[in-house]
């Protein structure tokens, strides 16, 4: 997608370093962030220079990948990979598929982690058309988190359909949850929203009923981290809250992700372990001031300390609809 | 309630001047704030110096006995103090009961402001005692914003019950949402909470749902700015999502408010006027940094604008009961 009117990925191999756009850095600096070993890229993973369900999987890939041309024991690597974030299921899915080929040569590692990304942005491609057949011209879409192109290789999820209505000449709007505590709403989905010229408001994460309530709101579209074999979904937090409200509000609420998010070994929700992240990323913010400056500055009483679950599950009876590369899917 | 072991109230009158919590400055600095006059009175209801719906009544009060003590038009003045927030139902019931005592002489003004202050003191003690009855030993309570003693002259309403369960001996433990945008859970409910020695985290507003399904949470206890006839509750934004959440999860949820928050000539919600306030609250976080210096940063794609409503309308279907002053009312 556009950044400043040049082509971009989020995530891409050259030669033996993993290169990333660092989305710590964003909305207020442009970076590409180099990774020059897989234990750089395991790192930019666990402090989310690279984020996003999608995303994620393809550095884990690549990571895994560069294990094997490091001469890395592949055990060790993969068991090192595998504990840098413990919810996303697309992290997993392109760990063992690259593992797996690495026992052939360094080399089909390699070709199997670019396969995954190159999967990975066809499915954003085509999550985009089957979305876009949801949308009706003049919708008011709700979006929470970033599943946009930055959480994927490119394109996105829950933000493809957007991209297709807007390229099929709808006209809509989107609300923006902010997505505390990270921000990614504010942060990620207004600065692509803006990059690619769609109407936006970024909202509060408490204004959505709101909004909903004055019928303001005609669809809500997330991204997911993990969907159990049920239909049960894992994503940010918050999505669970938005899911229930919709549901009272008879709005329909959809989730996209590509195939490679389905986890048929997981039974239900149930089974899905959240993360919790540090209490700081409550307590504190970081940004910058007038002068471009940036801060980090404490946001709460600073004699309290804050509870960080950073994944709900929705359970299935909530989901309008899944939308993936291969249609739209009901629970 | 005590602050630093001392008793302090929200807000008082001495000679002509209102005196109060500069509310804008906590949790990092605790200021008095001296308004030598009507005007600045007015200036400190709409900056939020002091806010919350008791505390913005005690202070249109005041505000309209100074006027009278200036010898001021007191029709210009009533119109002045009542555009100084649009939603609180206090602020009116408060001004037009001074407005017509100082139809009589400044004295009797700045008496009924007097007694307007000390019944909403003894509203906030009462509601405390009733709610109490409430709470079990053990119970986790999820609050919203800030309804304590900082949003009224002294006690609070929301937290009132919880002050009165904690001098009772019980056991218990709050969940202070963070209440974005203008952060009044993280930053004044962890504040008094933490000040009074009562077990509580802060929890981003996304995590509710969360928290609620995995059974952390026992009742929900929210203020209310205005309840109309019919019992729709217009409180701070994101009130009405934790309602439909408590409902989803057959959690009772509880609004406190003394008798002058019920507004007998609204009908229902649907004829409460809801505050916008400027995007910049969204965009935008003021805090301190590691070396206790201030600043206000930007915490949005800066190419970004946001949407603001400052409250929402929680309908009577998902209120379990009224907390008042005389006692537990169910809508």
């Amino acid at each position: 997608m556009r950044v400043n009117g040049r082509h971009y990925k989020t995530i891409w191999m050259e030669n033996s370093d993993v290169l990333m756009i660092d989305q710590n850095k964003l909305p207020f600096e442009f970076v590409i962030h180099r990774c020059a070993g897989y234990i750089q890229t395991c790192d930019a993973i666990t402090n989310m220079t690279v984020r996003g369900a999608g995303a994620i999987g393809a550095a884990a890939g690549y990571a895994m990948a560069q294990a094997f041309m490091e001469g890395e024991n592949p055990d060790n690597a993969r068991l090192r990979i595998a504990a840098t974030r413990p919810t996303a299921r697309d992290l997993f899915y392109a760990l063992e598929r690259v593992y797996e080929a690495g026992k052939h040569s360094a080399e089909a590692a390699i070709t199997e982690a670019h396969n995954i990304a190159f999967e990975n942005e066809e499915a954003g491609r085509a999550i985009g058309i089957h979305g876009n057949q949801l949308i009706k011209n003049g919708a008011h879409i709700l979006t929470h988190c970033n599943a946009g192109w930055l959480a994927f290789v490119d394109y996105g999820s829950a933000l493809a359909p957007i991209y297709q209505a807007r390229d099929a000449g709808k006209e809509i709007f989107v609300y923006a949850d902010e997505t505390r505590p990270r921000g990614q709403g504010a942060r990620l989905t207004a600065w692509e929203l803006q990059n690619e010229g769609i109407q936006h408001k970024i909202i509060a994460d408490n204004a959505a009923a709101m909004l909903m309530a004055s019928g303001k709101i005609d669809l809500v579209i997330t991204g997911a981290d993990r969907i159990a074999a049920n239909g049960d979904t894992a994503n940010k937090i918050g999505t669970l809250e938005k899911a229930i409200l919709a549901k009272y509000y008879n709005i329909p609420f959809y989730v996209a992700a590509p195939s490679s998010t389905f986890d048929l070994n997981t039974r239900t929700g149930a089974d899905i372990v959240i993360e919790h992240r540090p209490a700081d990323e409550v307590l504190w913010q970081t940004g910058t001031d007038r002068n471009g400056d940036l801060h980090t500055i404490r946001v709460a009483s600073p004699g309290s300390d804050a509870l960080n679950p950073a994944f709900d599950v929705t359970p299935n009876e909530l989901i309008t609809a899944f939308i993936t590369e291969t249609g739209i899917i009901e629970p």
